[in-house]
């Protein structure tokens, strides 16, 4: 018999998802004559059963979009926001994918999302995943989509105040996105030129940061681009996250990334240009992307991303093929465990290639 | 003889600047035979005489560049930054032209340098000027080359903040350039169909502006984008502002919007953030574009423009008709006396056919 | 009682018209109090009565979008093909005008559109039509929207050409849309940079072209940008266009450039860049833009543009002001008569500021 | 002693090569202290000695510039045409790297150049190369540098046409670069959702074809979009084509894909949008891309490529790693022997995951 299968998305927006969602349910729909539904607005749709229907006519002209045509939220199965209070609705979940007569169910989403389906898994549930972020921190997949979208927004944002800050001898530091890795700012640091780069897997001296501007000063460039990840951090901010950590190891609240509220980030970046104002002598202007860099048409790798790896996650589900991410390898696809996946995060290793990269064109990171 | 012409940039960046240049260079060495010099960092250079040599081969390749070959500032002829000092240095300039044996000099600026150049006049020497902003400000002028390049920026910005708010249902309020004139926010703000639009001409009334985002939650509609112009006020602080001008008329220094510290814009939007959350119950974020609508290659309407009154300049100098701005008025230019545009801003009217056109479509406008 | 209006598109693609059509059906709706619906495919629709609600629901999310959710054709009302013969249907067309209970009917098109607009109007219809087409053609109007969005296509593209002709030493030959008239290739030519710009008002020489291209080589240019509008022709082939006009004046049927089939431009392009290579010794290449030029986002310029045309036709329509073309004037817009306006081709006149702007920086213009 | 590296660019243009430049010699001077000379025109320029300087000021500024700032050609060591003639000219570049004293050459191009650095090393000469082509056809390596560029590219003319074509029910032909290979057809064809794509890999059946079209004109889709690689042939046209490769073996010269001029390809994309306007009845459009696909400023995953792999063949220099081709392995870089990748051509082959996936979302692949 045909099998129905379920798809939601979940977490922060990223270009390619709904490419991703036409993969999977074209391939369903044309491929292997399955029936598929959406949920709305993440796992909160699933657990208040509101669907969308997904046919022929749904799936088409969105391959372009940005956004979801499901909707999406950060809600999570197990600690749902309902009537005020934080409950477990992992087993209402559960019944509605029963109810609905589901042979499996697609999770679109990032690190928390693989997360939320290992739960899921472990209730029973036919769970397959795909890899969205823009922040590319997911494991064992070589890229997530959104990623090739929002590196090129962000390299495009230091091109155009490239421009600005020659004309007018300044220094600029742009917020780009990464609370815990730092691939995007890298990325878009290398592929636009910054200056100096600030990543969270290496914190930074910023008297470091300012000499490297005044040598660049001398050597008549009296202009820099200052590339800044919303996670990086000073060596003492650092000392002092990791003290706080050791200090307070039993309170019960993990301390994480995302509990720091966004405008925390903003603070750290003003902060930031004062001090380069200070120690170099040289005005500073602050540029803040923020959710631009979600936005907008997914680029064209981004959209074949999607659509290869959508298509491929369908292929599995035909195979009964279930709990497994379908993570990106070289130009094919590969079923990862949930297992595996869930509550790691792939952050920059220090001798990574990119950084070396960086390095060797003249690049200061901050150390 | 052939004339000698000198050119400079003055005041913030503004796409098309390099065009202007190519426009007036090309068309001086091309068709009339004329010699051109550039003074670098705007007045400055003109002060210290810092020349940079303007032949075909320098004016080659520079049409799509964004930022200015010759680089700019915002030093103002009679209170320019010497020695920790404040002082009027318009006599050295003219001296400095004089020595320069120059017949005329191009000033490339917006609305301050329009008061600059005047003053210049007054000293006798055959300044002429081009209007470049991105305000779109100046007076006595259809557009401003900048313009166009900036409201595309902006209106992108629209574009994709609108995906990402359609999955998330939230505010979404994003800053946009515009200390006195809310050209730009409310170009920008039709042009990407923001739900909202806030500009300095129309104080706004945060109640209704929460009202607005209420109703359209209550359709069904439960996203909405702000669009801001940096000097946009509520009614409250708009009376206050009047209240402090009229209170300290005569204390010497008037109250002048570049006076404004670009921080304070940047917290005054976030206040009204906050207060949009506190009215509606939907989350806010925010994006504060800056100096990315400076910067980049220019649109293809501003290279024209800026081409065609670069070409008009030239042939004005030709004709020996000095002290006077090169307007755009349709698809030509007209010389207008310096006299009548120095010191006056074009803002938006309060009846101008883009808000009736705004609030046609459904705008809030704030009030 | 409420007015009642219907809306159609006309004619060639053109970016804006979704914006267009928001802009008079969101002002009817929310303004005015208005019904308004949609006919399909253009005169053909309302000839068989095919009809598409415009209520708010459609109206939301077009304003980005390229292409008419309306569909359009070329048919025009006084020779429709209909069971494989041309007919009249002018008297059909009137009868479901009035069988709909239409107060007004808006026609979104180019100058083809404003003549079958004013049949439509001698046959007692209350027409209303805003003026759009990439070709920037239509008489009495600064400017029509749909030619901002092509320019900044065809200029990126000239801008990507540039690079690769730089690195290799030939001539690049890049057709633009234009049959009748050259703004579309002249505005492309001057904001790209183009070497030489040949365009239907200006029949050309092609010794002289290659006596530039030669001579730019000789400087140690050895690079050449050619833009070429479709209807460009040279001296040999306007001369013999003439005499045809001329031996055949009353046989029956004018020479018309619609009837000049696409390949015919292309083949043209082709003859031209064989002849330059000829004559310069030089490789040359072509691109052929072709429907890129009439597709996708409109710019934000058009977008602004368009609904503030489109808020103002349905004030017309308010005021019940019909048989006009609502033309754009500076900032604002006019109604003028669709008898001054029908059958009249706005063409580049010789000594128009563009073609000055041209020449001055240096552009061969085929003369 | 520091070692003193020249450099080169050959074949056809590709954006990214400035990147690459860059990322070699930054890496070689910031580094390892070496010196860089770059030859100018390819290995034209290196059989004729004619050099450009790269010190840090010439190397600032390129990366997001399109073309190369040495120039190329394809000009080949072993067959240069020298005063009319095709001479062998492998002995005199041979001298000038020596001549030179150089330690290393660096060759940036694609299949053609791995080949003739392939002559070099047989010379003796310390080669080393980066696979840079559009067309993603270098065996051995992930990805070439330009490909990315070339995709997004034809990526946004195929939505482009896409929004002209749903307006005006027509097939629309888009010819895309690509004369052995179909990536790029294939990856834009994906990504850009067209509705047919054919590439050389697969010989087509224009029936097919045709029936694919009316079917989809059938459920109510009376637009499609076709992407046709250069090299795509009907089954006919393949049949005759091995033919007369079998019959000719021994003539001595390889029918080779680079003999077929240009302009063929083009009359073979015109004939087939002939065929389907006659096998379907729809109005089919054309638009050739053609030279669009190697401009421009090279997207930022091809700027992060080549500048990773530019600065880990300076390592390799470093190193004493020579004979080799650099080529992209995941994140990082692997050095291949120029024996293993020359003369091979990576295409695509028919049961690659694009293909699958191109299947599943229902795209007709011609067969």
């Amino acid at each position: 018999m045909a099998k129905y299968i379920g798809i939601l998305t979940s977490g922060g927006d990223s270009p390619g998802l709904n490419a991703a969602i036409r993969g999977v349910g074209k391939a369903a729909l044309n491929q292997y004559g399955m029936q598929i539904v959406g949920f709305r607005d993440g796992f909160r749709g699933l657990m208040e059963n509101r669907t969308m229907r997904l046919d022929a006519g749904e799936l088409s002209g969105i391959l372009t979009r940005g956004g979801t045509i499901l909707g999406t939220s950060r809600d999570k199965p197990h600690r749902m926001p309902v009537g005020g209070k934080l409950l477990d609705m992992t087993d209402v979940i559960a019944e509605n994918y029963h109810d609905n007569h589901l042979d499996a169910l697609v999770c679109l989403g990032g690190g928390g999302t693989q997360k939320n389906a290992l739960r899921l898994k472990e209730k029973g549930l036919n769970v397959i995943t795909l890899p969205k972020t823009i922040d590319n921190d997911v494991a064992l997949t070589d890229i997530t989509f959104g990623f090739d979208t929002a590196l090129a927004i962000a390299t495009d944002a230091i091109d155009r105040l490239h421009s600005t800050a020659h004309s007018h001898h300044r220094i600029i530091v742009v917020e780009i996105m990464g609370h815990r890795a730092g691939w995007l700012a890298l990325g878009a640091g290398i592929a636009g030129g910054a200056d100096v780069i600030l990543i969270p897997e290496i914190p930074y001296a910023v008297e470091s940061v300012a000499a490297a501007i005044r040598e660049r000063s001398r050597r008549g460039k009296p202009f820099s681009i200052v590339a800044v990840a919303e996670g990086a951090v000073s060596v003492q901010e650092h000392a002092e996250q990791q003290a706080t950590r050791k200090a307070k190891p039993k309170e019960g609240k993990k301390v994480e990334a995302e509990d720091t509220p966004e405008t925390q980030y903003a603070e750290r970046t003003v902060r930031l240009a004062k001090q380069l104002e200070q120690l170099t002598g040289l005005e500073a202007r602050i540029t803040i992307l923020g959710h631009l860099q979600r936005g907008g048409t997914p680029s064209a790798a981004d959209r074949l991303l999607a659509t290869r790896l959508g298509t491929a996650c369908t292929e599995l589900i035909d195979r009964g093929r279930y709990g497994v991410m379908v993570a990106a390898r070289g130009d094919g696809a590969k079923a990862v465990k949930l297992e595996d996946v869930a509550g790691k995060v792939k952050t920059v290793p220090p001798d990574h290639s990119w950084i070396l990269s960086a390095r060797h064109v003249g690049t200061n990171m901050g150390d």
